[in-house]
């Protein structure tokens, strides 16, 4: 299971108490923060986040509304005595922008930093899992989105098929990776009898700030939740395209051509002061989309 | 008259629902901002200030949680179109940490930016009406306080007196400045008879981050309103000294030795999830303590 919370679902000025963008996502084992807006701190406080949890943060670019916030996150973690090593990946210039504040303090991390520029598409990091990879979307300036993938499970083992095979635990490791037994007889009996795949990993697919876009959709395919920006309706589809931004029925569109599951929009300009109508115009391509709100968890 | 609102009253790390610091003063003419924490400019949407009426910013040192929220500001002022001159004071380094984040995102700010390095003590701005002071604290980093006063206002005139003397008002202007007039006759009426002194301008002084150091006493000498740090107690009054915060008491003391009429605390350590003891240990020294509280204006 991936859990995605949004702390921020706002465009570039906070606005109509809407922050700018940040969201946490959960697997079994980890929580990263992908982007980190002004205020991430604080809006981590107010909907309980454990922040010391996070050990990578993805920032998607370097427009302000995507990492003011990173800055004011280290300074409370190191005040606050953390050790824990720290990975960010984002394009280059970030390790500059955090030394140069740090400098300015006289000040030092309590804790490893390790800032890794994102250079091409691909895995970025992986454990045993989950993977995180990254591709590009169109916006003004180098923009990565980013796709949280759960590795399919071990085979799960039939407990009965076992024992009347008299399969001994100490084997049941190699029957989850797929491999065949050979009992005392020398006989071969197929791991098909012992074991079923176990239910298919889940993905999240961030596709950060970008104009329409449709590459994306080979890099996104099928995933179970996917967020896409919607800064406009469509009636402001022409300003959208020029400052590289998408209206609502765009995203909607990208889920649907990706065949993805579950569509949530957010980075809504704070030209508008309600949402309703930007899951209406979605709904008519798209319909299992949602609005992104803040302090809520959404599963893919 | 001065009113000083506070838009943030915690120390470093945002805790409590309480913010970094952060405070908007205004004068009969201007909105000037003190500090400017992450999440100011949220902070201002909250409690209704008029950012746009900003053309001064004083910065009073660069540890983050006075200033990681001014690059956020700028932005949103450049994204709203600001036309409007801005003139930041702050000391060295801030112009370089503003523009790398602008080079970063490929910005380039829609109004002219003039940032002022703060070097010694004196004033560092007027008009006909106020002056801006800045002096040094005792802070780990360099750091500066800052003095807000109303200068006198002209004479106010005495209107039965200047009808009876034949004063025309065009020697009005003059009357207010304190000169003599002198009529048909060529004889001198004394500006004592036809004018009284207006009330005195207001002060306000603002202490910044200091441990407790009593030279800044002669800076803010008979202030009307004194905003002063308060990061800790009284009991841990070794660990203020060593951080080269205050204590409650200390700041009262300040107020006290500098004949201040008015007191506010803040900056308080995110240790401390209630407030009431800070003022409770203030009085004791100096009675007309408040707490500085977020979204109060008090009044010089």
């Amino acid at each position: 299971m991936i859990a995605v919370t949004i702390l921020g679902n706002n465009s570039a000025v906070p606005s109509h108490g809407r922050h700018p963008t940040a969201q946490i996502v959960q697997t079994d084992e980890h929580t990263f923060l992908i982007d980190c807006g002004e205020g991430t701190q604080m809006q981590m406080a107010r909907y309980k986040i454990k922040r010391n949890k996070i050990s990578h943060i993805f920032i998607s670019h370097l427009h302000g509304d995507h990492y003011f916030g990173l800055i004011g996150l280290l300074n409370s973690y190191s005040l606050n005595h953390r050790v824990t090593e720290l990975h960010i990946y984002s394009p280059d210039l970030l390790k500059d922008i955090i030394q140069l504040q740090l400098d300015a303090a006289n000040a030092k991390l309590t804790f490893d930093c390790y800032f890794h520029v994102l250079k091409e598409e691909g895995i970025i990091w992986e454990d045993d899992k989950t993977t995180v990879s990254t591709f590009k979307v169109n916006h003004r300036i180098e923009c990565w989105g980013f796709l949280f993938k759960e590795k399919r499970k071990p085979r799960r083992i039939l407990p009965a098929m076992a024992h009347q095979h008299q399969v001994p635990t100490a084997s049941y490791e190699n029957l989850q990776k797929g491999e065949d037994f050979i009992n005392a007889k020398n006989e071969v009996i197929k791991n098909e009898l012992l074991t079923v795949p176990n239910k298919r990993g889940r993905t999240y697919a961030y596709c950060a700030d970008t104009a329409y876009y449709e590459p994306i959709c080979k890099n996104i395919f099928e995933a179970d939740l996917v967020y896409h920006e919607a800064t406009y309706l469509d009636e402001l589809h022409e300003r959208a395209q020029s400052r590289y931004h998408s209206t609502s029925k765009q995203a909607a569109l990208i889920a649907k051509k990706s065949s993805a599951n579950k569509l949530i929009i957010g980075h809504f300009s704070s030209m508008y002061e309600t949402l309703e109508k930007f899951k209406e115009e979605a709904f008519e391509i798209f319909e299992n989309t949602e609005i992104a709100e803040e302090g809520v968890s959404y599963i893919a």
